[in-house]
């Protein structure tokens, strides 16, 4: 310090963070490392030439509305277009039911500042998003736990008293999980009846490999509508990062207008708008239909890599681990045989033995779950998930405690 | 609604912010209407071929950093640049000391998510930027003013148990102000002898029409360190909104590495990352030296503009208000001869005489500041200045109290 004059202190919460997303971020510059760790998309499916092209003529086309000022919102043409997409002869749609965000992260930041303060009380799918637990500690909430048991029930006392209810219906983040018809049924039930917000964050929902993807909540919540546009209690978030591409940053929420508006001033103290620039190319990809076009061979390559790494996971890790073989998204979410398995030990011994996967205590708000692993299949190649796997067996087996 | 149960309300600070804004955008949809308020850049001075080559460009030959996840802190060879740009003789900086935004609003978004909890004290430069109180308003912060006498004086009591101090010493938004080198030498020197951050927040820095700029605050807190990159008390903010486009959404911010970890953590709470397809253009952009290349033709625009808006007031709104001549930034101050005139009302009589200015009571955290207007002169040409002017002299004529 160049005085000695004791600095103003930072913020509480800051002393609250993990430091798993560090130790995952210097994992990917030791050379040889093999990243199963992050929820990574294969850049082999980046249409690369399409948006380059797009991007070009974004910014010669609409010169004023890529490099000026972005209405808070969005792009209206692109609220529109996200408005059409979802909508349905359940859920009808405006603009007004539409904002875009700086992709999913800030719909996550943006829901957390316009409906906590500090200590109130979420209700979050146990375990959760670690994402949406940073978006969410300055605001040092407490967390109720929403578990979804063998027999679907009511969740009104899980949904009273709490701000909002979060919930990643299909292929959660971590544990790959699909919620049944009837806990979405059940879900959106207790909304209507609490008038809790429920938070529906769907960034997997197009990554499906087995079946045909289940209704949304906001699709089974719209249809006790009879009339007008959309003003229930669930928020849906939807993104490109990895339906497309993360690196344009844009992403969307769906919900009643109040919620929009309330969103829409939140928005504006914290990046005052998204870039017009990746907004419009966002634009011309959805009027080009280029994602539908590149989905299925994304979803066959996502499929292989899948099936791929549970057949290494079958050969190599199942005297100590059990999981379900995930029906899409980007992981599988391992549980550790023997309960007392510190999987943040063993995150460190699988970084020396080259291979980085994401321990269990990164997804739980009071970071007290060390019994398990998730795994992400996406980002490499299947001789490459083979090899981490087998390294992650090398790791296991250099655990003390066995 | 779709139930009668009554929804989780919004947090409180969401019903302390003012509709100023809300009226700002609204007056963009109404045709005819000469919008003299927000802080626009001239799209005239868009590099539109440049930039739309560069877009391209960073697409075909960087894909995995452009449309795959960025570093949370920013594209390193974008933070060296920028670490490049602003060392001097007196302040060393390396990559440890920037971290990337999206834009100058996240940049005061993240300095008060790391610095604030509810309640605490922010001494402010007054009147001050209202995305700065935007950014801060969900932490209900207590504020105390930081006013610039004649006489530079001391300002250790104004620094003494505030959480930081902000200002915006170039040509300051709103009142165009250029702090004198006598009070940059007497803030920093009270944030050394205190410990109490000092946000520096310089969006208009390059936009300098009379002379060139003074040094940096963050440049005289440097010059007291003798070894090692700067870690001093000063929070330095920059964008490429004002000085090439607002569209990349782009900025940065330079400060001790402390500091830059705890924003860096903070940033991954909120958007993950900036999209790294408009940091890589605005890499480019640097690299080729285009903001270099257009400054001269740009400060002659905005010079004769601000003329052109100060020759009009003299003949057309002297007789009402007072101002000074700003000699760089994008706006002239005026203040009520007639302390009692409601600068709130005359707005409104200005839109309906078709031109849009700003209230004073948006740039006060209390918004009790009634009797001063903002006016822009970089957005439109200078005919459009001067038939705005007209329209807001006849606004004045029709006020009920003169």
């Amino acid at each position: 310090m160049t005085s000695g004059a004791i600095r103003s202190p930072f913020a509480r919460w800051l002393s609250t963070t993990n430091d798993v997303t560090k130790v995952f971020l210097s994992a990917n510059s030791v050379p040889g490392m093999i990243n199963m760790a992050g929820g990574l998309p294969a850049p082999e499916v980046f249409p690369v030439g399409e948006l380059a092209d797009m991007a070009r003529a974004a910014v010669l086309e609409h010169a004023n509305e890529t490099l000026g000022y972005s209405a808070v919102d969005g792009l209206p043409m692109l609220r529109d277009a996200i408005a059409a997409r979802f909508s349905s002869t359940q859920l009808r749609l405006s603009r007004e039911n539409v904002i875009i965000t700086s992709a999913g992260m800030q719909a996550l930041d943006l829901v957390g500042r316009v409906l906590l303060s500090p200590g109130e009380v979420i209700a979050v799918q146990t375990p959760t998003y670690l994402g949406a637990i940073d978006a969410w500690r300055p605001f040092l909430p407490k967390y109720r736990p929403l578990e979804f048991d063998s027999q679907p029930r009511s969740y009104a006392s899980t949904f009273s008293g709490a701000q909002f209810v979060y919930t990643v219906p299909n292929f959660s983040n971590p544990t790959g999980k699909l919620v049944s018809i009837e806990d979405r049924r059940a879900l959106v039930a207790a909304a209507h009846s609490t008038g809790t917000w429920l938070v529906e964050d769907d960034p997997y929902g197009t990554l499906h490999y087995d079946g045909p993807p289940l209704p949304r909540l906001i699709e089974l919540s719209g249809a006790e509508k009879s009339q007008g546009i959309y003003d229930g209690p669930v928020v849906y978030m939807g993104t490109l990062s990895k339906e497309m591409v993360p690196g344009l940053r844009v992403g969307w929420v769906v919900a009643a207008p109040e919620m929009i508006q309330a969103l829409t001033v939140a928005k504006q103290g914290t990046d005052m708008c998204t870039s017009g620039l990746t907004q419009r190319i966002a634009l011309s990809a959805v009027n080009a239909g280029l994602m539908e076009r590149k989905r299925d061979p994304m979803l066959a390559l996502y499929r292989a890599r899948r099936d791929a790494l549970c057949e290494a996971m079958s050969l190599h890790l199942r005297e100590w681990f059990e999981w379900e073989v995930p029906t899409g998204g980007m992981f599988v979410w391992a549980i550790a045989r023997d309960r007392n398995m510190d999987t943040d030990v063993l995150m460190q011994k699988a970084m020396n033995a080259g291979v980085c996967v994401s321990p269990s205590s990164a997804f739980s708000p009071d970071g007290s779950d060390h019994s398990a692993i998730r795994i992400n299949f996406t980002f490499n190649p299947p001789e490459r998930l083979v090899e981490g796997v087998k390294r992650l067996a090398t790791a296991v087996k250099s655990m003390s405690h066995r």
